[in-house]
This record gives C-alpha cells, structure tokens and sequence, in this order.
C-alpha cells in the first residue's frame, strides 16, 4: 500500500496517515493480518517525524484496527473490520452513519408488522388534555413568540417537582428544556468534547448516540453490560487507557434491553466518574415508565459532586410530538449547554412548553403512567408469550419498564440475513448490529413493541420465528417450536 | 512568551502552536506588534518540524492576526484584537462565542426599551388562526407521534406552493423542514463544512451563522457589502486564496440592514459559486415581509446547477413558537441534510407542522401578510422620523423590508460604549461589531424595530439620542440636533 501525504493539507499529517490505514483496511486493500511498514521506514517514505507515524498507529491501535508485537512489527488486527460483501438480495441500509434516520424509515413501509421504532402507542396520546392545555396556554398570546433560550419558567418549574420522584433534588434554574432526548444528547456532544475524544458507553446502547458521536469524529468505547451489570473492569481499564470526558448510560429500562442498572454498578459508576473526572450522561427517556415494580432512583440521586447529566423526555410518556425533553445540570455546565441550544435552534417552541406546563399542573400524568404501564405491560406479556410459543432455539431478556426486549438468537445465526428476510416476510425488526460502537452483529434483534397490539405482535413473532426457522433448517440445524426461553 | 508542546496531547503540535499564540494575543501576553520567534528558532526549541512551526504562522497570517516580511520576520497584526479591558460599569456581554445568547437575554430586561431582537410584533401573531388550525390537526392522534424526519408532507405541499411567490419551482421532495432558520443554518453547516474550512459571509451579516462557525471552528471571511453591492472582487479573491465551500448571504432584506442585494451582485455570486464550485446559503428569512415594493425573486430562482439552498422561515412573518422554517436543496444536497436532522433531534413537531399546513391551505397567509406589512412599514416610518428628530450625526438605511435598520454613528464614537450607556439609561441597541466575522467595532447599530409601537420607538430614539450627545460632548464635539440623515 502506498501512503501519499499532502503537505499543504489543512489535515495534519498524522490524520492523514490514519485515514489512509483505515481506508486500506475497509476496503480490503489491507486484509486482516497484513504487515504495516515500521515506523521508521513509513517516517522516511513520507519525510516525516518518526513521533508522527507512532502518533498514527497508536490512535489506529486504541480503535482495536491494527495490533503491535514487540520485535515483530504492526499488523492489521485479526478483528479489524473490513466492508461487507454486498448482498445478492436488496440489502437494508442498517450499517454506515445514518442508523437514525434507518430506523425511522424502515418501519414506515405500508403492510409491516414493525418492531423497529420505539414508538409509544398512538391510542396513548391525551389529545383532549393536551388540547385544552393548547387552548389554556394560548390565552397569552406571548406564548407563540420565541420565549427564553433555558425553557419556559413554568414548565422548567412542573418538571422540578416531578424529578423528585425519580429521587432528584432540582431547581427550575437546573433544567434545560430540549427538543426531546436526541437533541439534549446533541446538545452535552457538542458542548463538552471535542473531535477525536473518546466517548464511553455500556455496550449495547442507543444507536442515537453512537450516530452522533461518529458524525463527530469521537471516538466510541464500549463498555460490556451484561443484564444490568457493567463490567466495572473494563470501565476503568477504559478510563486508564482512554482520557474519555463522557460516559453515556440509560441506565434505568434500558434502550434496547429494558432491564436497569443494579446497585453496585450504580455505585461504581459513579466512584469511578469521581475518580477519572468523567461525566455521566444518565438518559432517563423510559424512567418513568415501570411495569410491575417502582424503577430505581435516577443515578444522579446518588451524585454528589454534580457529574451526572440526567436527561428526561416526554416523548414516550406522553406524545413525541410535543419534542420536549429536560437535562438537569450543575449551573457551569448548564450554562454551556443553554449557550450550545441558543445557536443550534434558539430555543423550544413556547406554545408546546406552556401546554405541557399546564397540563402536568392540571395533574394529568399519574392518571395517564398508570394506564399507559398497564397497556404497555399486556402488550409485553403479549410479546413474551408468543417468543415462548414460536421463537426456537432464542432467548430473552424479561422488560421491566420502557418500550423494548432485546432477543438473542441461537449461536451462528446471521442476524442481518434474518432481518432482511424478515423485512421481505413482512415483519421488521432491528438487528443488534445497531446497537453496538463498532456495529458488529451480536447475534440479537431489539423488539420494540409498544405500538403494536398483542394481535399483532403474535402474528408478527410467528412470521419472524418461521424465517429463523429457514434460516436454521439452511444451516441443517432444527430446533424444536418452543425451544427458547427468558434469560431471566 | 515560552511555548509549552504535549508531545502526548491528541491536539496536533501545530495546532498547539496556533492555540497559544491567539491566547497570547487575547490576554496581551504578545501584544500588537510583537515579533514573533523565527521559524528555525521556534522549531528547534520545541523539537519539531519547521514545517509544523510554518503551518501554524501560516494559520495565523490567514486569520490576520499575524503579519510577515520578508528579511524582518513575523509580527503580531496591528489589527490583532486583544480582549477589550474591563469596564467600570458593569458591561454587557456582547464579546465571546455566545453572541446569539446575548442577544435574546439583554432584551429581556424588564422596563427596557429593546430595539435589539429582530422579534415580530406579538399583536401581529394569528392567535385564533392557528388555534382553529390546531384544533383541526388534532383530529388525526398520529400528529402527536413522530412523523416523518423529512417533514410533513402536507406541510411541504403548501410550503412549495408559496415558494412560487418568491420565483422558486420546488416540489414537496425538495424540501426540508427545520426548526427555523437557525437549525437550518446549523444542519447544513454540520452538512456540509469541516473544522478548518472556510466560510464566507456577506459583511454585516447574522450573528446566528456567525456563533455557529466559531463554535464549530470554522475560519470565516466577510466580504463587504456595501449597501446591496457585494464586493465581487473580494468574493473572487476570497475564492482565490481560500478553499471555500459555502458563502452564506441574506439577499433580500438583509438582516442587519433590511436592503436587498442587488441585481448584478445576484448574478456575480451565481457566476462565482459556479467558478469556484460553491454552495450559496440564501437566508430567506425576510423575504415575505416587504414594505413598499415587491421583493426581488430569491436567488434560487437564477439558480441553474442546484447550488443554491434557500432557507425560508415562519418565525419572523408568523409566529417565533411554530419553530418551523424550510430548506429547499437539490436532492443529494437534500440527502445529507435530512441525515443531520435525523441526528440533532430526530424530526420537528408534527402537530405544529400540520397546524401551520392547514393555516396556509385555508388561505390565511396573504391577508395576514397585508396587515403585518402595513404594521411594520408604520413603525419603520416611526422610527425614520425619530432618527431625523434626534439623533446627532448619524447615517442610517432605508429598510425595504423585514425588521432591521443598521445605524451609523458619527466618526469616533465608540459604539460599545455608547450601546452600554444606552442601557444604563433604559435602552437596548446592538453594536455593529456583533455582525462582524472578526466582531470588530465599527461604529454602528443594529436597530430592529418590530415589536416596539411607535410611541416606544421615539422615547427609544430620544434616549438613545442623549446618550450619544454625551459621548459627543464628552470628546469636546457638538453636534446639533437633526444633523443626520438617511444615506438612501
């Protein structure tokens, strides 16, 4: 492979030399094992410090793409990525950057059952609360101007005092109003790190994150979560190793998996932030919606030092439309994120905020969480039921809150050869692949389910169970109807 | 001034040189003037490349702020900004990054008179109109989910419909919606520029564009723009000496000075764009809110080759809470954008979208249109006579349309203070650096006069006009009374 450096480039050379490297390996021109010239012979080549070439190898080594031996050299890493081989069938668009804007759209094809979108279900939506709350906030017409940068006083006020029951001591001076989960996760991004930082998040995760955070040129972590229990290990390896400034979490319901952090990760967590000087990113998008036990504090009720950055949202709970959500920050930090929203759109639309500020004083939301926890959780039994009736060989996790289940199909099976097959089957779901930093398949689907009937959520698994039964009988592998089972 | 290099920072070497120097000259640590050390010197000091040591002057020449000769070596400019020394009176925030900030929050002081946002008349917004629009959007509950990334269609229907008004064939699948034109402008930066790049304005221009390119780390460049005349020959010259990639203008009604760009300049900037292989950012923002005459057609309209994306907003002609504006984009440019939308916050507010389409589809727009227009152009005409009234010395534009005037002070004064004084004594203007890339005083207001009745814009006037009759008087000058004048 030949490197060429572009002296007159605004890119530094160093950045050169890794694109080059990572652009050899994703297209094949540097396979899986193939010997990158020494550091002192590349310096040469290219007329360059002998610090810059180390400098590229060792980012490209931190990215797990290339592995260095003493007295051997430098190789491409034997788990280095390389681009997939284009499919024979019409392929989903679920790999490269715009994960996001996938999942929106694939679900949307007229005829699809869809486990895609973590939607909330539309028969959910107070219309007629929220209309009368329209009609109460539009008595003042100043609520259709632009209103202030940090929210609305009277909704930032509401959303205070909801906060203490997910065991948070906030201010309305400690809020910022967003426009929904996503762009508060835009807004921490873009205001405290910076292109090439690291960004640390459990594994697996929200692709919302991961799609930013790679559109940023950050660099992303994963951190192992099994069930709920991160590997506090490789956390702080990660942090030795990485200067990382965030870590990402949803740690109450998880996206994709709906199951919470236990307490001693909570704690770890935290006492390891204290010591690395890491802030938390706590995306608490689903905790208030429990089913059958109360969700656990929010971890920044156990914050003492103002590390964790808790971000909540009503577009589950209550109607995506409104495109609101809240962080809660220490003032220095909720000061840049206010500066960071100012320029992104200036501020939330005034209207929707005061609405949603009446209508939660009017005292709507209790009424409306429990009935929506009890059509969400017979939806979940519905969903359980039917992987405990068809789904062979699979297993799962059991949701205790939220709108999602993470499934995990039998080992060996090619979990985007299912879910294009499935797509064709007329059901979707969302490969694993997503939901992981280097977007290599696990073997796993997230289910989201809280848009869909138990009638269709019965037909749906029993069109996905017959494709992984194709998928199953092609490898020469039967397994039994019923087969499967919850993890836990 | 000793330079301090992390060897082991991910901070590229240059780019620590370049940062150290512009911190240097911010504190006054390398005060205007100062030599900076020789290339050779500097390079064998820190260990590096001489061509690390000349890519980081070299930066920092492109910025102006240093400036070499040959023989004699390099210098801090004599234009070099050092940070202003602190006032004795408490200042008012115009300085740093969060300019946009700023500017909503200083208006905001209560029993000030502000002619410093561009806000629309609260009177003028069509409260029942949207109401009833409202009323009728929410008979279908799916406008409270998500809906589409790109926009609602029926929304996007309409929007192209009215686009005709401004010259622009569009259809519906050409069109993004955004949350105003700030987010606009913010996604197609993100789009469509990398750190580094080079950004083009017209000077003055938005502050908006402005705070995101500093933010982003962007070079920006201003070309003059002399009251409708663009200086092609800047802009060539920019294009010549510059990579640049996008050119963002207000061509019509231009915020900060309400006059259009006129004819040839229009077909300069196509020819040059198309030379140059740019993208021209036409912020429309303005351009359906005329006074007198009709605007002139937008500039897509003499857009031949899609390089030209038009951003039209509601804020300003509707109401600032819809948080609602378009981009209209060839279609890969389209692509990309909606990707970034996907990413920042997913989609806007799809009950707000249906509202403001079914607004338009019953034909409310035109005759709102009419009354807004006649509204402003009365407060304009108020704001016209108060400055020939009272204020001493000044220059100032004919507004053709929108919200803004631009003011010019008489030679010397210094608008900082000015603008501080002004406020102590209850009134709010902002100082012309704030439309500047390098935020360099020049003598001049921005006066947006919209939202104040005309009763408020001359006491506004007569106060302003005493303060700057002390500044006058406290520099040994007299002006009379009504010595201004408008230039146009």
């Amino acid at each position: 492979m030949q490197f060429t450096i572009r002296r007159d480039a605004e890119t530094p050379i160093y950045r050169q030399i890794v694109d080059q490297v990572r652009a050899g390996i994703a297209t094949g021109d540097l396979p899986r094992g193939a010997r990158l010239p020494p550091v002192r012979q590349l310096a040469l080549d290219c007329g360059v410090t002998r610090l810059t070439v180390h400098s590229a190898y060792a980012e490209l080594q931190a990215e797990g793409l290339l592995e260095s031996y003493v007295g051997r050299g430098t190789f491409v890493a034997s788990t280095a990525e390389t681009l997939p081989a284009p499919s024979s069938k019409e392929p989903i668009a679920w790999e490269g950057r715009s994960i996001v804007a996938s999942l929106m759209r694939h679900g949307d094809r007229p005829g699809i059952i869809s486990f895609v979108q973590a939607f909330p279900a539309r028969e959910t939506y107070p219309v007629s609360e929220l209309e009368a709350a329209l009609h109460e906030a539009m008595a003042d017409p100043d609520v259709l101007g632009y209103g202030h940068t940090q929210g609305d006083p009277l909704l930032r006020a509401e959303v205070a005092t909801l906060l203490a029951q997910r065991g948070i001591t906030a201010s309305p001076d400690d809020l910022l109003v967003t426009a929904g989960a996503q762009q508060a996760i835009d807004l921490i991004l873009r205001a405290f790190t910076a292109p090439g930082d690291v960004l640390l998040v459990e594994e697996p995760t929200y692709p919302g994150v991961l799609e930013l955070a790679t559109r940023s040129g950050q660099r992303v972590v994963g951190i192992p979560n099994d069930d709920g229990a991160l590997r506090i290990h490789a956390l702080e390896a990660a942090c030795l190793a990485e200067r990382a400034r965030l870590l990402y979490l949803v740690p109450t319901f998880s996206n994709p998996t709906g199951r919470s952090l236990d307490s001693p990760s909570r704690e770890a967590v935290l006492r390891i932030a204290a010591r690395h000087d890491l802030l938390v990113v706590e995306d608490d998008t689903y905790g208030f919606m429990p089913f059958d036990r109360p969700a656990s504090p929010a971890l920044r009720s156990l914050d003492v030092d103002g590390r964790v950055l808790t971000i909540t949202s009503f577009s589950k709970m209550l109607a995506p439309a409104l495109r609101l959500g809240t962080v809660v920050a220490r003032g220095d930090l909720l000061a840049s994120l206010a500066t960071v929203k100012g320029a992104s759109d200036l501020v939330c639309s005034a209207v929707l905020q005061r609405a949603l500020a009446l209508y939660l004083r009017a005292g709507h939301l209790p009424g409306h969480s429990r009935r929506t926890a009890a059509l969400y959780a017979e939806r979940r039994d519905a969903l359980l039921g039917a992987l405990e009736r068809h789904m062979p060989g699979c297993t799962w996790m059991l949701p205790e809150g939220g709108l999602n289940l993470w499934l995990t199909l039998p080992g060996g099976i090619d979990e985007a050869g299912v879910a294009n097959d499935a797509l064709a089957a007329g059901v979707a779901v969302t490969p694993g692949a997503a939901f992981f930093p280097r977007r290599r398949p696990h073997g796993s689907f997230r289910l989201s389910y809280g848009a869909l009937d138990p009638d269709r959520i019965e037909e749906g698994i029993a069109l996905l169970a017959r494709v992984l039964q194709d998928h199953l009988r092609m490898q020469g592998r039967v397994a039994p109807f019923g087969a499967g089972g919850p993890l836990v």
